[in-house]
């Protein structure tokens, strides 16, 4: 499998030296630095992860939660610094899938596609 | 992000033409000319699926059918193609495993290694 872990390092090189990786690295480098930006960001991830905690373990999440949830994204989205880093966020995650979707069409071949089932 | 799906693209092409790949894809289609292995590989797949799906949905697995999947997977286990398509399927999931966490790299180096969390 020497050739395949070639590529997959060649792949991982592309990923790091790519605009949006770099524009991504450089935006959470500028928020680690100004003290509001980070906060306000920690204090979203942390809602979030709250969230994503209680609807893995079944918990009812209220309806207040939710707004609370939907008012801090609107309050971190007008932070111009985290609006760019989430939407880098977004398009790295977009060509993550992608290429996850290429490197498993071998398989494809073999099982079918699970998507078009 | 050109170069990212270039390098994917040929990272897609090393797997295909690697050994694992293609003695998985000739197991399959061996098992697939083979009624009796086919229909043993099939039953099997089924009963995974099933214990699978209840087990993601919470429902209770007796350990009759812990039992009958055992006895199913040692049944399927002394059939040489099917034993071989496991073994070749187990080493083919290691790597894509591997090549995952090589193409994440750059992603941890922002936001950590979240295994050694
Ligand atoms: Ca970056
Ligand atoms: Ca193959």
């Amino acid at each position: 499998m020497a050739n395949v872990y070639d590529k997959a390092q060649e792949l991982k090189q592309a990923i790091a030296e790519s605009d949006d990786f770099k524009e991504l690295k450089s935006l959470h480098l500028q928020i680690d630095e100004d003290e509001i930006a980070k906060k306000m960001l920690n204090n979203f991830r942390q809602l979030q992860l709250d969230l994503q905690r209680k609807q893995m373990q079944g918990e009812q999440i209220s309806e207040e939660e939710v707004q609370k949830a939907q008012q801090q994204f609107e309050l971190v989205q007008q932070h111009e610094l985290i609006s760019k880093l989430m939407e880098a966020e977004q398009r790295l995650s977009v060509t993550i899938g992608d290429v996850n979707k290429v490197i498993t069409e071998p398989l494809e071949e073999i099982y079918g596609n699970p998507d078009a089932q």
